[in-house]
């Protein structure tokens, strides 16, 4: 008997998620489709370029793969960028969003599909009101015309690879640090501020439990449960490299700390974090050591 | 001392209610600047072609002309339509509404703007699901840019002019049944269904009130206050016409009524209706003598 594997496709597969989650469904068995609107990424799967605002390509693809599952991570996710030019964050967010819905009606309803939403939807900048509006449209979609939508929303997520994140605009400071021995000191600011980490692997593996179990229209929060101030972070770092670290508060106010995600629903699935955050941590530095700042 | 003209940009122009919205602000002695997808405007003022899907040109146009004022009719307004082409509504009614704001924004954020939206929003189509979200994203983007933006949700405009409503519909039929002598019957369905009518001059009347002294950010519901069932407007016909209509009821179900508009907010500004129904029928019969069916 030969068994198929299952297809899945995974937009945004050049980004930091996308990334690992091409090779977290690959090393899975899945049939891996990436689509990116770069031709850049570093994935060993198929990739095919295409910008999602692209609708009819978009519905091409989705005809000729019809794969089983969906995993949604392309957007624009820069809040500065979205205060700069909030039609072109609008357009990617909602738009490009609505394009892939309609891509999934027409060609394969039956898709089982997670959108990845963001724990600063609905916060008063572009960025987050264009989630906002994301996750409603996915919510309408899903109610007109009975789809098999799933809504995750993460928090913070870290880990080896190419991430626009502090923790990996760390360790490459770090790694500068270390080659050319210049100790001036790194400018951070609020370093008491918590935030809540979860490695990128536990939360793509908590994407395929919803892929396969999740319920229809319903918003998974996944988090790791745990805040973490940056000066916590910048320890681990300490016990990770020979240098002295130096650094310079340069804003000491306090933000009102974001509430930690409610992950209940999604350990109701047995889900749970395998990456402790020093592990996760030790392994973004190993990786930026091998391909260099 | 020379009085300057206020101007006003009005989106939709050649639609039913903008063209009758370009007559009236040009006869209150505004300057009106029509903007128009088709070329096919039977307005008398400047009529600028440009799809709202052009965000260039339509940041253009604003740059240019800087009103005071802006009245945002444009849009898909068809649910059946909406079933079919699920995305192009989605386009037209919040992308198109996005860069208009964006326009207002970069060029003129004191601009005072009236977004026309519709009873049906937030009915599960489609189409209730771009005017949600387009009143959504008016009060995100007052919120986050403090612009002067108001909305306002009317019942069903009749008036004279070229509508694809039932009302003109009927005065359509019974011009052809007086010239034709053609006495077949007229299919209608849910007779006994009541609908809330407005000339569409007194919902003008009433987003000029709004486009003058509104208040950001609310929305203002516009009715006539009174439901009337197709029967009514049948009888009100039959009293303006010689021949015998004859009606057959192709389906006698009675939907769920809509619930009458709540008109308080604009009867505050001293606001009210100026033609009755039985005026605007005649007047709409008069219209589709003139012009011929």
């Amino acid at each position: 008997m030969v068994e198929m594997k299952k297809k899945i496709i995974i937009t945004g597969a050049a980004g930091f998620t996308g990334n690992s989650a091409c090779q977290y469904f690959a090393d899975k068995g899945y049939d891996v489709i990436g689509i990116s609107r770069s031709d850049l990424a570093e994935v060993k799967v198929r990739v095919v370029t295409c910008d999602l605002l692209d609708k009819e390509k978009v519905s091409e693809i989705f005809d000729f793969y019809k794969p089983d599952f969906c995993l949604h991570l392309a957007g624009v996710n820069s809040v500065p960028r979205s205060w700069n030019d909030p039609s072109s964050t609008i357009e990617a967010n909602v738009l490009g969003t609505v394009y892939l819905l309609e891509a999934i009606r027409k060609a394969v309803p039956s898709c089982r599909t997670v959108i990845v939403s963001s724990a600063l939807s609905g916060i008063d900048h572009p960025y987050g009101v264009s989630k906002k509006h994301q996750e409603q449209l996915v919510a309408d979609w899903a109610n007109l015309f009975d789809l098999q939508l799933m809504i995750a929303k993460p928090c913070n997520l870290i880990g080896p690879g190419r991430s626009p994140g502090f923790v990996s605009f760390l360790a490459n400071r770090i790694i500068q640090l270390e080659s050319s021995g210049d100790h001036s000191p790194i400018n951070i600011s609020h370093l008491q501020n918590e935030r809540e980490f979860l490695d990128v692997r536990d939360a793509i593996a908590a994407y395929e439990v919803l892929l396969k179990a999740g319920n229809r229209n319903v918003t998974y929060e996944i988090g790791s449960g745990k805040m973490t101030t940056l000066l916590e972070i910048l320890d681990i770092f300490q016990t990770l490299t020979k240098e002295k670290l130096t650094i310079i508060e340069t804003n000491d106010t306090k933000d009102l700390s974001p509430r930690v995600m409610n992950s209940e629903l999604i350990k109701d699935y047995n889900w749970q974090t395998v990456y402790p955050l020093e592990l996760s941590i030790k392994q973004i530095l190993s990786y930026h050591r091998s391909v260099g700042s």
